[in-house]
């Protein structure tokens, strides 16, 4: 619990326009560190039912310059929110690096609107903090700076402020019946946020509290704070440090490499009675997408393998069996500056489909742990929390009721070269292929244990990887229809 | 009309199938031409119930690399969208550059569906129609390929079909009693959709009618019509004209010149008794302010002006005034890559408010006419075509009841070397000013003429310049807060 705080004299008007001018000049100096800085600033500001709020958002917003702000409340969902996983509509509001965010209530508020009661209200308020913590510290690991602020106002305090801006005929319409009731709740309430705050209490994002019985001193307490914590993470994050390209690739866990190399890979499939089998699984894959849509369950595909390895042709004949107008292909190359200016996993979030949609990614979030891993384009301690980070973004995808399917396209090393050649020599696939290719093929065994690592550390009850052996064309394409028609039949059948 | 075509025999399985891959190698090698190119190609597939839209869309899907394909199907449109102008939900579906959309129905069958009939309900439509012509429009001069297809299908071919697809047993439930009634339609429908294509015929977009009575026949016909369309296109487009400066700026429309040489601008405001002019005028704000929000009416405030012409400090005066949790400051500068690749007005349609949200953009679109023209970013033709352009655009936010307030700060050219100095001269300003405004000054004539065409070609009855004089701060401040409430107020009244 917040403790009480002693009976203060509040902050003169005179006082408080001495330091605020202080306060401000130094905002906007951090506005301008900011600018060029690696990183985004996020602060919410959550706290009690009349504490303020709103007015702290504003003042904040009348000191800073208000053109590197923005600032969110998160009133009722919009059906495209409530749509997809619950987290989908806090991604969308990230500053990219250089600016600032504030968030009237934050994610926090969010969850305590719910007001559990029941035991199974519960464990969904449990759920929804663990979902919070888990966000949090994704974007603090990759360098954002999170400042929550709790405005905290006793339960006399509460009713006082009420009391005082019901009696302003200026502010006597923003004191509602929801006020005086939660007023009456306000004990229950007070326990409920502090489990709240316990649950989301980070080492990167800690919760300030703020005691707001005195608006004044409030006001310049956050902003004081806010200045603490930019400096001192400015301080330690003006650059973000350079990664470098790994000398060797050990496997961080043996087992998925043996997986990857124990994969038989010739199989044959006779052509006679192929198209036949095919366009069975086909009918079947398209029949069974339908019915996942109008349960308005959606599906993620990954598609991740070897270059060459087919990828996509066997993305072809997925879309061929369903209906485009319910579907995208996101192919991943190169992130756009947009993309580059967030956390790496804002431009997968991006694209995650709505009810009964489909998305499917043509190489995804596992560049992390594959290219760039060895490409060094993300740092050791990137790529190697990365594998935590992306099993949890699954399971939010889950959780929502998204049904997952991640595919790995295997081949041999020869089948590589044969294709590679086999591109080189035909015009109309001679786009297909360039020196990077013929780079990372350089690269075999690296890219194998990264593979081997990959299959190892994120493949999961909610979310596991089919190995698709693909030498054979038609039966990758064959194991990919079946794989992907029992995937969707046992999510559907196990309910959400 | 659409005229009847004769009975013709139906296309073998085996001519379609040997035609068909020589189609779709063609296809994919536009698409490896697109992928350089500077424009983007948008199809839309739209026709007579029961002509297979659908079919014809997952063909086209089938034929293509789905991995440089979007798909786009407007069902009911979102809250997000509802609360928009009609065509941000377009705006937001289009491809950029090197990338191909399409889009089954288009936005034209989103015109169609509200079957008009009342007179108000025509009067509707034939905006709905402008509206559209409009958008083809902008993105045909922009250089985007536009291919519209019309599938075309007799009234008896239309029953034939029905029937044709409640009898199998694979395909009846795509047969609603909603297209048995638009066939007993068929008539109205015919020539509702007829107004609808001559409206919209355009040069650069025409529509191409095919005859859908044979499925296969009309499969082929769309896929060549959109090779020729792209190969004419590439042809002319492949490389986007290099704009070059121009070596003197002349005056395409005086008066507006005219207009700003005839401002008067120093003013003195007396210090005492300023601070509750100010005040009153801020209360007054924001309640106008917060009566747009209840009236679900938005605000779009756009600010230009010289170098330190007090834009950032007028915009923060403003927002004092409203609370921040309504409201966005989009500060613009140099356009992102994702930008880039669209059509210049994409990053501002990006911003449009929802319903009782504010936007507050700090420089603009008009910078197309503004640092584009007199640096040379825009070719000629483009910055000429843009004063319609933007007209058309704030028309639009106009017509869905969006209130726009332009400004134009306006100081004297030695009022701007004082302040320069004095940026140059205190150590918290020093950020704002760099070697670009130095070089922007020496331009001066040049900006002001390009401003006076401003000024004089987008003053619109709907979306009125107000000229502030800006030497003195405090007078201008006054002034923007006064224009602002009687721009609020008088639409308010206006009813939208």
């Amino acid at each position: 619990m917040v403790k009480a705080t002693p009976d203060q004299p509040r902050l003169s008007k005179k006082a408080y326009d001495a330091r605020s001018g202080d306060v401000r000049a130094a905002l906007v100096q951090m506005q301008v560190q900011l600018k060029n800085a690696p990183f985004p600033v996020l602060v919410v500001v959550a706290g009690v039912d009349a504490a303020g709020k709103g007015d702290v958002v504003n003042v904040l917003n009348a000191w800073l310059d208000p053109r590197g702000v923005e600032t969110f409340a998160f009133q009722e969902p919009t059906d495209e929110e409530r749509e997809r996983p619950a987290m989908w509509r806090f991604w969308r509001c990230l500053p990219p690096h250089g600016r600032l965010a504030i968030y009237a209530g934050g994610w926090h508020t969010e969850a305590l609107r719910e007001d559990p009661r029941s035991p199974r209200d519960l464990a969904e308020f449990d759920l929804a903090l663990r979902r919070i913590a888990r966000f949090e510290d994704q974007l603090t690991s990759d360098g954002a700076l999170v400042i929550k602020i709790w405005l905290h106002l006793g339960k006399d305090d509460q009713r006082a402020r009420l009391h005082e801006l019901e009696d302003d005929e200026r502010t006597a319409w923003r004191v509602t019946a929801e006020d005086w009731k939660s007023h009456r709740d306000y004990d229950r309430l007070a326990r409920l946020s502090d489990t709240m705050r316990r649950a989301t209490q980070r080492p990167g994002a800690p919760w300030h509290v703020i005691e707001a019985g005195d608006p004044r001193a409030r006001n310049l307490a956050v902003a004081e704070r806010v200045l603490v914590r930019f400096r001192a993470h400015h301080r330690t994050h003006k650059v973000r440090p350079v990664a470098t390209k790994p000398r060797r690739t050990a496997p961080l866990r043996a087992a998925g490499l043996r997986r990857l190399l124990a994969l038989p890979l010739d199989q044959t499939v006779p052509s006679r009675g192929y198209e036949e089998k095919r366009d069975k699984w086909l009918g079947k894959l398209n029949r069974t997408v339908r019915a996942a849509s109008q349960a308005r369950r959606s599906i993620v595909w990954v598609f991740e393998g070897w270059d060459a390895a087919g990828k996509g042709g066997a993305i072809r004949r997925l879309t061929d069996a369903i209906d485009a107008r319910d579907s995208r292909v996101i192919p991943i190359s190169r992130p756009t500056d947009e993309e580059k200016a967030h956390h790496y996993l804002w431009r997968f979030w991006r694209h995650v489909p709505r009810a009964g949609m489909v998305t499917i990614y043509d190489r995804s979030w596992y560049g992390r742990v594959l290219v760039e891993r060895l490409e060094g384009f993300a740092r050791d301690v990137e790529w190697r929390r990365a594998f935590a980070e992306m099993n949890e973004f699954e399971r939010e995808l889950v959780e929502h009721g998204v049904i997952v399917i991640k595919f790995w396209l295997h081949i041999s090393k020869d089948e590589q070269l044969r294709r590679f050649r086999n591109r080189e020599d035909t015009e109309y696939k001679r786009h297909k292929i360039n020196a990077e290719d013929w780079r990372n093929r350089r690269k075999w065994a690296a890219y194998e244990t990264a593979v081997g690592d990959m299959l190892a550390l994120t493949h999961t009850r909610f979310a596991p990887w089919h190995l698709i052996p693909a030498n054979t064309k038609r039966h990758a394409r064959l194991e990919i229809l079946k794989a992907s028609c029992t995937a969707i039949e046992t999510a559907l059948a196990a309910k959400k």
